[in-house]
């Protein structure tokens, strides 16, 4: 009886592998959340508490990935078992970015909340929801082994790149109307930078579960719908609008 | 004797996946360098080459992938062995984001020639000349399993960091001066920054590399230098100067 406590099954040493990622998958979602309030509300305490809460994303991560180590040596897993195993360390370091851009957000929140509010910020929100729908949706999918799910929010990836594209536009324009623009309109062109860099990890989740479930990598590269690294918006232009 | 092309010893397949580590590492690094020409010379056609480059580095990713996997099912190794393995997935997954980072700076190079040259750009070349020596000393550390070379590289993070902090302000202060301004300096801050996440890359590398030696994750959090989240610049103050 004792044994129970140190010898558990391969299975159910798997199945608390996929909950610690399941968990930490909460824990990423409800940062992410927050941090989006802190900038919304301009909530500096808030902020303060994501800031300091991503520790626990990063020891997520360490655990998830002693855990995986220990089951390839201690186990041997093949096939779908070993899968599993290297989907967890992959997903896990994908949840621990999301949860640094999180704590990012929640310092630019600090930034902003320091300066007079500009228009942009009203298009934050809508991206950061459609960012909390794109990671929930792969958790989700992750936890039901659902492909179709992890697909749907591979392809929906592309809105966020177009929300960005335009906001970064937008703020560009902001700022050559007014240098008192610049300071906020620089953190929000982050924020929304760092938003969309978080679609990517959902994106990459969502690869990471077609290679589990259909035991290879997905085929087709992904829509690239980031186009701002290209934009060019000059001052003349911005004042004819 | 034909059976030698097929049964490979371990050490041997070992021995090819660190090889195609080394290899993915030495593309990541011309990537960079590339990038950094296209900025400096303002180079539209060099840029175009490495953008089209970064697919070399995504396949190598998924070529490591493959081989680590199966490396994990068919040899099932243990202790150093198998943290070998793991090292390379994460290495690998860490130089497939700095090619990306190249990618993107040099998308951004494309966006700058198209308009004039602002003085801030004149900081980026040291920033850059930074973050390949990082790599450089990370993949060597890798190569030769030389640990406190990496913790060197590791604690260097926080230069790249603050002259990030400085470019910071000095391309805010720029922006206020002259609308004309905002456009190339906003490139700018996203250069500077993705060369700053290039480092964060570097340091990640040299964690593995402590996992891999030391045989247990680094104790110490690195000193987070980019406190560019927090600043605000106003117009007042920079016109001051």
């Amino acid at each position: 009886m004792p044994q129970d406590h140190i010898v558990r099954s391969f299975d159910q040493e798997l199945v608390a592998l996929k909950r610690s990622i399941i968990q930490m998958g909460g824990l990423a979602e409800s940062q992410l959340e927050s941090a989006m309030q802190c900038i919304v509300r301009r909530d500096v305490q808030l902020a303060g508490k994501v800031v300091q809460a991503d520790e626990r994303l990063d020891a997520c991560e360490t655990e998830v990935d002693a855990g995986a180590v220990r089951l390839l040596a201690l186990r041997q897993p093949m096939a779908t078992d070993l899968r599993e195993v290297v989907a967890a360390l992959k997903i896990a370091a994908d949840l621990e970015r999301i949860g640094d851009y999180s704590a990012n957000l929640a310092k630019r929140a600090i930034a902003l909340a320091q300066v007079p509010a500009v228009r942009p910020v009203n298009a934050i929100p809508r991206m950061g929801r459609l960012a909390q729908e794109l990671i929930k949706e792969v958790l989700d999918a992750y936890s039901d082994l659902d492909l179709e799910r992890a697909l749907a929010a591979w392809r929906r990836d592309e809105e966020l790149d177009d929300l960005y594209n335009s906001l970064f536009r937008e703020t560009l324009t902001y700022m050559m109307e007014d240098p008192r623009n610049i300071t906020p309109c620089t953190h929000i062109l982050f924020i929304a930078k760092n938003i969309e860099r978080v679609g990517d990890h959902a994106t990459n989740i969502a690869e990471t579960i077609h290679f589990l479930v259909a035991g290879q990598p997905i085929a087709r590269t992904r829509p690239k719908g980031d186009t701002s690294s290209f934009t060019v918006v000059s001052p003349e232009s911005s004042q004819e609008t």
